[in-house]
């Protein structure tokens, strides 16, 4: 029989896959959901007897927020990567992962298709196949939905012919939840004008009192909050626990799409945005100007292409090689203050700090120079442009 | 006798200037001051008597308010320039505009020297002299505190014994205000890790309940607010006053100097973060990706050298022409709401909005392509990525 | 009738196309063919009676070589765009203008249709399409070589059953001729290892006796050849007339297709090559440092996008603006040697000249500042690697 | 008695520093001479006992060929850095790796003070003096040249004074050599418009005939000629040897000295030229298109770096990591041919070779995908454009 590997996220497109891939299209349906954050164990048993009911064979759920974190987050944090300035790309970093889980399970089982549920108008259709084709260009990739445009009516009415018969309500809000961040579309952001209501967000404001909390990165990455050392990926989650209480981190990210048009996607990502946040601040302190420049230039190109499903391009592992050789002393803590619906930095303390006070104050009379010396460096520094303005406008 | 500009702010350190060269040093000296929207009439008037007491020969106030956004506030709102993504580089823009006007001043007059009161060790000094030495190599840069190395109590002592007795009360803060924002350094920003305390800000809050703003920009300016039309520097000044009573737009600076040590200085902008991050918003809808890609490259780069003094290299007016091409359609209105310590963009409105919900909505099925269409796309853009593969990777 | 418009060489390809169109599709064809700077007048005549022989209504020869000056070579001088750092980018430019002239003259006589001849393979296909499509969207895109896979003997068979009998040979070499070069493919450039043997470029060695010349550029354009002013279209094809004769310019092209494949291509390309170089070596005496820093990865990207077909990107107009603001003071006169398969640079004369003998000698003591004054410069831009150092390094 | 490194060369000003320093000024003088590739064994015995005769207590060489290799140069070739597209940065390299070594040697020895020959109006003087204030900013410099500003005249009346009666006829051109490059500086580089006369440039055409060489690279180092394998130092050696025979590889560099003044130096580079074009077309065959977009850009970042002197700036650790990172794949030969003045690429075997024939020929019908797969990519490519045009140009 024909193995085939299919994406199953529990939703109605899926649930769809599972029923007509397996019975009318005759495949050996191995059902897999790949795990990068989103997904409580009560809903993975609940996605495995739903997989299981529609005629899947078999169902799988694959753990991969440590692998999510490793492969991907990680770089996001060492390059500060907000695509346009505002979005961590919780979404699109996350769909990479899933996609290389997905066929690398496939090719273990010796599976030759691969299924998922991704319409022809989006960009996780381009990220899922990018990385099928590319990893394993024998595989055949199977997608009624895009292939047929069908109908959430023709759907549901498809599987009550069949049986089955849950309560397919269509969500006012559709919620995309992982460990770096949360997605939400809905009506509004298929407008440019209408923000979302405050109700669409997946964290309400519960917490008004203020609080403070340190975080502490070690070449980069954050290894302890208020000074209890976990693995980032425990001290992401819980730094989202603390901040998402006060409802941190909320926006609308306005992008190009890969296939060329104008998207809108609102997002709650606290723990994304103060980490990025915070690690920059503490690299604005402990690296020179001319790392900052490249990694500024470095590290929007990686979401660029991240964003976009070029995840295997070699020149990825290139800047992550960068990235990572800029993380050497990017070490110390960070100290930031929760409000409701906002944060603050308040400071930095790192024993690479450049900002050293012993060298030499800002703003105060300085004793590493004299005033002699810093007219020699203005005169010379101001050559080139004194050579052009003579050449060029000695008439004026 | 001997003509010179003096730089005048009213302070200390330029009192004494003052004082010094006219009485000791048989200067004629003919005080300056260049409003870039930091001073009331009021204050102004207060510092022309006191220049004129001290021994100036004249006092003249430059307005260059709109010069000051000709120049450069509009570049910086073009090319969205936040500094290390915060500081909407409010002081340093301001010298550069200040100098060209002192320096133009110093020639119509026929003044052979320049006097400012800037010390050794920070910026402005860079700043200032840079642009005086480049459009008037013939004149002479007079910088007695720089030179003297001169404390605060030797410059009070030395105005007393010459007979001028204000009450030099050393603020705690030292505050410079403009059009594009207020900087605000103390003892904490002396240190990495301590926040600026809320009195420290200029603007404290007195406006708790939300209100709402339609900005409307024409090619990129902000040519209304709430659909009244005025010039952008009245625009400007009328957001600052809206949004400054919501104590919005503080935050803390960490930056290389020109000298290379890092400072640190407090900052509230209000209208300045609005506007940028407003005018960014726009051209998500109306700029293609490319232009927007090239513009955050091409806008850092400007900030950066208007930061460390170069705004006279030739490029700066190439990277104007660039941006200013960029914002022909750059037009519309953007919708901000405005809360405590914050603000929202809640969407915006264009004729030039690429989002456009006749081609196609981003997320639900498309009608501008067909599924073998994405199909295709998918699978020549993974061409360069299936070969890589095959050829590096075949025996993995 | 269906009016449809023909892009026309004369190549069996679109001969066929014509026949085919016009006999079998009922079209009425309209041929066209685009000079931008390959055809004589008397292969025009020859193209134009064929066209009419093989069924075309009309045929219509637009000439757009200064249309290709203005819109294409004029940026890639101002940009000394060598793509891969070598390629003149001589035929991907040529077919951005032929495109936009052929769908200018669809919309002009009412055409539904535009036919072309290019295959699936190629970066061609992409060019065109994309600026019909822009440009066009409403009008039809015919490409039945593409559609059809045809081979060049089933192409041959079928317009000899239709009475149509040209001696088809296939040259052994495919050349592309145009005011910015010659392309040549052959056997050998569909390998990796093997050069093109002299003979297979257009041009041969007919000169050895060196010669020199004078190229005089105003604003970046080449304005005069040796003293002679004349429009710059004309000085390229003097300068390319002069400089073939010494077969200088070949070289191999190895680049990535649009369509995510490496491809090798021959190019002859005299005068771009003379120029370019010419143009930047003025470029270094006349431009600032951050000048040149700015137009090296601008003028990459320029033509990078070019290249790729995506030259109705608005980028590409803003980066014109940048490009053309830079060119203000490039201006004066490059002295040139011309030998047998090389040219040398002997050096540039203009008032814009930055290398300023009376401001100061490289290398010789220099009048315009002190030791000390370069001691307190070099001081000064040590601080911040001396604090780097300091910091994290000390025990070292 | 007070320890102080001479940086000693043989010449003039520096024979001057050693009989100056040792007699009239009292230290105790250890002259050091750095070979990055530029001195004979016969030349550093000669330099040795000149050293001694005037006064140093010591002499030692250091051969830092391989450092200059390890340190600099493999980067140079991994970036393929061309300064302006042009100088291989011969020089500026070298001073690095001396200036270290050098720093170094004194630390070793617990010398306080540092000596050299540069004058104040060069780079060699920032590239020197930056270097030991950052690694070692406790031990003084000393530069007795460009303090007194000494004339040739005045320095060798000084050493006949003393006894010291070398023959110092000033070349007509002052020749700098190394592993890397050759630079030639004489009376025509002190123009803009005069190239260097042939008998200026230390290699004169020998070997008319043609021939051909194969290089070898591995992961972007040269391993072999013509098959034979050999440390990259020796490669770069042997290929100078047979291509300077064709007097290969001169130009002139025309560039911006970190001072601020336009320079000019002729230079003949063969191997350093040959290695970067032929290591620099490997690479168009073995990386994607985004890799060599990211390496031209850090490339040239990476020299302009290195040119002023900021090689411990902790960027360039950063992209050494990028740079080598992304030579995985560049392992391959390259064919070239030498002819008189020139040199050809003729083409490259390398088994990462992405040009596969195998997967498809360009130009070629492709059997890689289908010609409605080709339209559809060109369709969704061309979304953002069509709606660009339609949106700002539909009234056109």
């Amino acid at each position: 029989m024909k193995k085939l590997v299919l994406a199953y996220s529990g939703g109605l497109d899926t649930s769809y896959c599972a029923k007509y891939l397996s019975k009318d299209q005759g495949f050996e349906v191995h059902a897999v959901s790949v795990n990068t954050g989103g997904f409580s164990d009560e809903e993975i048993a609940t996605i495995n007897s739903k997989a299981l009911e529609l005629g899947a064979t078999t169902y799988t759920s694959i753990n991969a927020v440590k692998t999510f974190y490793e492969k991907v987050v990680k770089y996001l944090i060492f390059g500060n990567v907000l695509k346009n300035n505002t979005y961590p790309l919780s979404v699109s970093a996350e769909r990479i992962v899933q996609a290389i889980e997905i066929v690398n399970y496939a090719k273990k089982i010796g599976a030759k298709y691969i299924a998922h549920g991704s319409t022809g108008a989006g960009n996780d259709q381009v990220r899922f196949d990018m990385i099928f084709q590319i990893i394993a260009p024998e595989i055949e990739i199977i997608t009624p939905i895009r292939d047929n445009k069908l109908s959430r009516e023709y759907e549901i009415e498809y599987l009550q012919k069949n049986g089955v018969d849950y309560p397919w309500n269509k969500a006012k809000y559709s919620i995309n939840k992982g460990l770096w961040g949360t997605s939400v579309g809905g009506e509004e952001t298929l407008t440019s004008n209408l923000p979302l209501p405050d109700s669409a967000y997946p964290s309400q404001l519960q917490e008004k009192n203020p609080s403070e909390v340190t975080l502490t990165f070690e070449k980069g990455e954050l290894v302890a909050i208020d000074g209890k050392k976990d693995h980032p990926v425990a001290n992401i989650e819980k730094l989202e626990a603390m901040a998402s209480k006060y409802a941190i981190g909320r926006d609308i990210h306005v992008g190009d799409t890969i296939i060329g048009i104008k998207g809108r996607v609102g997002f709650e990502a606290a723990a994304a945005l103060i980490i990025i946040k915070a690690h920059h601040l503490l690299e604005k302190h402990t690296l020179s100007k001319w790392q900052q420049y490249q990694k500024e230039q470095q590290g929007n190109f990686y979401g660029m292409l991240l964003h976009e499903g070029n995840y295997l391009d070699e020149v990825m592992r290139n800047i992550e090689a960068f990235l990572t050789d800029t993380q050497k002393n990017v070490s110390g803590d960070v100290f930031v203050s929760l409000y409701p619906f906002q944060f603050r930095l308040n400071g930095i303390s790192s024993e690479h700090d450049l900002m050293n006070a012993s060298f030499g104050s800002y703003g105060e009379m300085h004793k590493g120079w004299t005033a002699d010396e810093a007219k020699g460096f203005i005169k010379i520094i101001s050559n080139a442009g004194k050579i052009y303005n003579h050449v060029n406008h000695n008439n004026d």
